[in-house]
């Protein structure tokens, strides 16, 4: 391997632990950090938990984006906390409205180079200026923050190689479209999307920015872009062309898997209701009447994206029956649209404007009208994600968003040379742009002495029992394949505010799947105490957020059997205590039912000793025979230690109690000690 | 009378009924009705079961600003129904976003000279125009589209000159906190409030609009400028100079109270949590720290208070523990503020922008933070109605938000020119502002043919049953002066939602007084069949939602007992069948309590014959001896015959089922007949 990837090279870079032969788990150094407010607060808690004096990864940011409606008072005491959170232990705090964080971070913050984790799933569209950002759980965040290796499976490196240049109409979002298209939502899981070639030259670094962030929705690991000339012009752009270095891929690496995307080949591409993956050309499914039209979100976040949606509507009016709702991704884009006339564009069209933040793509607000059709340049349309339950979410670029909002029918950007007379608008991208870095706060000097302000709503993490050794305990939901944690724990405006209250939170595990969920495991906690579920592949697709995990849990999950599951999930079960079981035989997911009891022993011995598990299940209808087969983990022995005790934090209470925990970060920063990693 | 002041002669050009005594009733002609989102819903279902088929007014909007956060279906539901019910029955419709009632009517559709009535306390913010504009319950102006006189009682014309005028620093806002200061919360009930005099040259049409909008915080059934050549000004800018006319009082006219402001000696005020009437100079408190400022709504809606906010924070940036939001009333104001610079300079120094709308004014967003003082130019700050429950809300000019937004804490704007070095920035208006008809939607041709969408939470109005003619009833709550519509049924993101749907709604009854309140009323309706309240003086104060009055009657509410009553919410009760009783001997309101039991016998009859009414009061203590006293009521025959068929719906169902309707309405128009007046 003396020929490099990017992939290769930004983790041999940063390898602590471990061989880089996929699929074996190493550890690599973590030089930034990413948190949003959703699972920010969490992580904050935890980070206090974890007794930690200042952080000390390169730069850690706290931004908040997700929870911006303030109808009541948590909201606000949560920007507060966290404020307070953030100068205590050391991380930037981007105040509310200031952004998304995807765009932002991109925008003050990322460097080639770089390695990244973030507790939000979109985290690897940082992978647009070659960085190695990993979207993960709040724990491993809180971990790296505190100086820890960040442990993942060597994940196999899928060279993508663009050619050509895209046609008029079409824009980076149709590329990833395209790609999940071809792979669909869990054709990532393992892999890091690596795109090189020659058409990259035309893709400026927001367009591999809106690539990078939507390939979370093939379930990969991460995409990955070199950092080139590209990269160089847009970091001037941001006055930051200092942070600019190379970092190409040798003539000659190789790939374990290859693709290859001829980009004028490709045409207007949509995302149908209810999966990122359902994707087809829009020519197929145009004329379809719509309600709303929303442009904007971390996954079309770019100035170029919001001119090409103004450049389109401009002189004309918004179809009457459409909401026309636009969603600037930061205050700093906000500026230059003003200049560049996009804003004036939009709004004299028709717009709605809203405040920079996540808004509609996590539900917090601009919800659709019941039954109708939204078209979005959003990355995630989840069953009832957008905070209405009926929701028929479209995903597709601002210039199919712009030229439907005009006809009030799905519409074929290209048809709208026909339609209106209209030439393909060429955005010219400023040389330099207008930054704005006043609604970021520098971390305190003195971090200690600052106190931490918790509202009434911000709770203490409650303590979790260590993996019990045998359980007699229910079926409560057998599932099938792509589970989102939209489905175990909903976002939106009723849930949300809620993350640092977990007995609150709680309520609405799966509630998106059966309402009587919440009910039953209460029950099963009383009767058995605990549960388990069953599932399909690819369990808990789509958000990183951890409470998918710390809730079920927190109700008394034990296991999880499945046939596979999203990897920043998996992690998060292990990290709360979860045990996350593989069928063995697939036909055995058809021998388990809702409502079977299965029994479990010797469980903490057969797990440390990597023992296949027997499932003993005694069948709900009377007289039947127990069945039993077996199942089996592939966790490293460092996740089964922590697995065993309960999850993470009680590691980190036990390494506290012995007050190592401070000189064992001390060696962490350094890079050179393993000694720290169990 | 030949000497008339404005209001006398609007009153006399538009009576149709009655004579121009204070006291009396009067029916008046009214020209123009406006609608918004949170009470329009029901407004519009009144339509429908009126069988309207064509608006009669001249002008009628239908407004979107109220219910913007889209958390769920529900209010995407509403905007389409609302649009789909405005065409049906002739209304304009303005779209969501487009703005706030009160200044987007102003600009494009006030004129001086004509009447109107709106579903929103707010609406005689058009008296800055020269217009008669008055706010009442939704089934009054329901009614007026419909062609019926507007009732009310004739109000004393106070007459306020105003001479000088303001100091650098001081704004339109402090004349209208130093009239609160003056007369508070109920100084103006039964009044219209017409302002005169030299100063008031100095004061822009929408500077009027302040001192008319937050005129409604004085309980005045209206307030009233005269028509001149700022009011021609006003016009032209908006293109629209030919809807002038002059309108002047004549000289030598009469005013039934008098009272001056000397403009040079006012000073910045600010209305203390949580009354607009607790008026202090801004020094008295400055020094405290503040967590958020909001510049906007519709007490402050004019590009001149963005512009001079934007101009006191222009380079420099709002203080780190301030949460700078910004309420752009309407997109035709943000279109300008582009082009002026404020947007810009208000973004630039930290504005969080969010849609045009009523927003955290009724509690729908941006509510602060637990315990922590939000300075607001919005025009109300009762308990709660921010949507924090500890709210300390704070009311002032965007002169004093705006200085106190970059210092952190309550700053009277005079200390800029200490602090800052600053000089008072002078505002130019513009002598032709940009406008943009985009988003108002003219009524459709053929109305009848458009058919009504109703979501799922769009629910018909429940039957009302007549007036009892006994009853046994508890005393549910005893209440206090200036009980607030806020806190008969609050506003806000949790409730808003349900205004069409009564079921959900009454379930928030009195929740801010007493969260047992509804649970009490279905018991109580269980087993005595209803129950009333008792209040002191001005019960219902503020908003004018009808649901204060529907959701208690839906509750059993029989009686209210006061001593003394909010003008529109007084209309409202009567309009929905519960009866509006007064003491006679003040000392009366001492003999019951909460708990205690009354009987009334032969009510229907004393009623209908304006007999005093015996309350006989059984004492919850056991073996108390039961009290009486006499209460009355000052309902005209009108209202009488209203009342005793429980409410005006009742009595439009029995006209159409009498096939009367439509032949009423159409004389009615004309002006000419009285014969559909009862």
């Amino acid at each position: 391997m003396s020929k490099l990837n990017v992939t290769q090279k930004l983790i041999k870079e940063h390898l602590l632990e471990g061989e880089m032969t996929p699929g074996k788990e190493i550890g690599i150094k973590i030089d930034q950090a990413l948190l949003q407010d959703a699972t920010g607060t969490l992580v904050q808690l935890e980070l206090e938990a974890m007794g930690l004096k200042k952080a000390k990864t390169e730069v850690a940011v706290q931004y908040v984006d997700h929870n911006l409606l303030q109808t009541d008072f948590k909201n606000a005491d949560d920007h507060l906390f966290l404020l307070s959170a953030a100068q205590k232990f050391g991380l930037w705090f981007s105040r509310p409205g200031n952004g998304v964080s995807h765009p932002v971070h991109m925008e003050r913050f990322g460097k080639p180079g770089k390695t990244m984790v973030g507790s939000d799933s979109h985290t690897p569209a940082a992978g647009s200026l070659g960085m190695l950002a990993i979207g993960t759980g709040g724990l491993d965040v809180a971990a790296a923050i505190a100086g820890q290796p960040y442990f993942v499976k060597m994940p196999q490196v899928m060279g993508v190689k663009l050619t050509g240049k895209l046609p008029d109409w079409v824009s980076a979002k149709d590329v990833i479209l395209e790609m999940l298209r071809r792979y669909d939502v869990k054709g990532g899981v393992g892999k890091v999307i690596e795109y090189y070639g020659e058409g990259l030259k035309y893709l400026s670094a927001m367009d591999r920015h809106v690539i990078a962030n939507m390939g979370a929705e093939l379930g990969a690991t991460t995409t990955v872009f070199p950092s080139d000339i590209e990269t160089k012009r847009f970091l001037k752009s941001q006055h930051r062309e200092e942070d600019w270095r190379e970092l190409l891929p040798d003539e000659g690496c190789e790939y374990d898997l290859h693709d290859e995307i001829i980009l004028d080949e490709l045409v207007p591409l949509i995302a149908l209701p209810t999966s990122p993956g359902n994707v087809v050309p829009v020519s197929e499914v145009a004329g379809k009447s719509i309600s709303q039209v929303v442009i904007g979100s971390s996954a079309n976040p770019g100035l170029r994206d919001f001119w090409i949606a103004g450049a389109i509507v401009n002189g004309q009016s918004v179809h009457s029956d459409v909401s026309f709702d636009i969603n600037p991704t930061s205050r700093q884009i906000i500026q230059n649209m003003i200049e560049n006339r996009a804003f004036a564009n939009l709004i004299t069209a028709g717009g709605r404007f809203h405040q920079s933040g996540c808004m509609g793509c996590i539900g917090m607000g601009q919800a659709p009208a019941s039954g109708t059709i939204s078209l979005r340049t959003m990355p995630r349309n989840f069953p009832s994600r957008s905070g209405t339950e009926d929701d028929q979410v479209h995903l597709c670029s601002p210039e199919t968003a712009a030229a439907s909002a005009l006809t009030g029918k799905i519409t074929d950007p290209r048809d709208l040379e026909k339609l209106f007379d209209m030439t393909y608008p060429k955005y010219e991208q400023p040389e330099m742009e207008i930054i704005n870095t006043d609604m970021l706060v520098a971390p305190a000097e003195e971090g200690e002495e600052v106190e931490l302000k918790k509202g009434p709503n911000i709770k203490s993490l409650p303590e979790i029992q260590p993996l019990v050794d045998s359980a007699d305990v229910p079926v409560l939901l057998k599932m099938e394949d792509n589970i989102s944690t939209d489905e175990i724990l909903r976002a939106g405006a009723e849930v949300l505010p809620f993350r640092s209250n977990l007995p609150e939170i709680s309520k609405f595990s799966y509630s998106v799947i059966d309402k009587s969920f919440y009910d039953r495991a209460q029950k099963a906690k009383d009767d058995f105490g605990g549960h388990i579920v069953v599932a399909r592949d690819n369990y808990a697709q789509g958000s990183s957020r951890e409470h998918a995990a710390l809730a079920p849990k927190y109700l008394g999950q034990v296991a999880v059997i499945a046939n596979s599951y999203a990897r920043i999930a998996w992690q998060n079960l292990v990290n709360f205590g979860i045990l996350p079981l593989e069928f063995i035989d697939l036909d055995d997911y058809d021998k388990i039912k809702q409502g079977d009891v299965v029994s479990f022993k010797n469980l903490r011995e057969d797990v440390e000793n990597r023992k296949n598990i027997t499932v003993r299940v005694q069948k709900e209808e009377k007289g039947s025979e127990p069945i039993e087969f077996e199942v089996k983990h592939s966790m490293s022995d460092r996740q089964i230690n922590i697995l065993l005790k309960g999850g993470i934090i009680n590691e980190f209470k036990a390494r506290l109690s012995n007050e190592e925990v401070n000189a064992d970060h001390k060696n962490t920063v350094t890079g050179n000690s393993r000694q720290q990693v169990k």
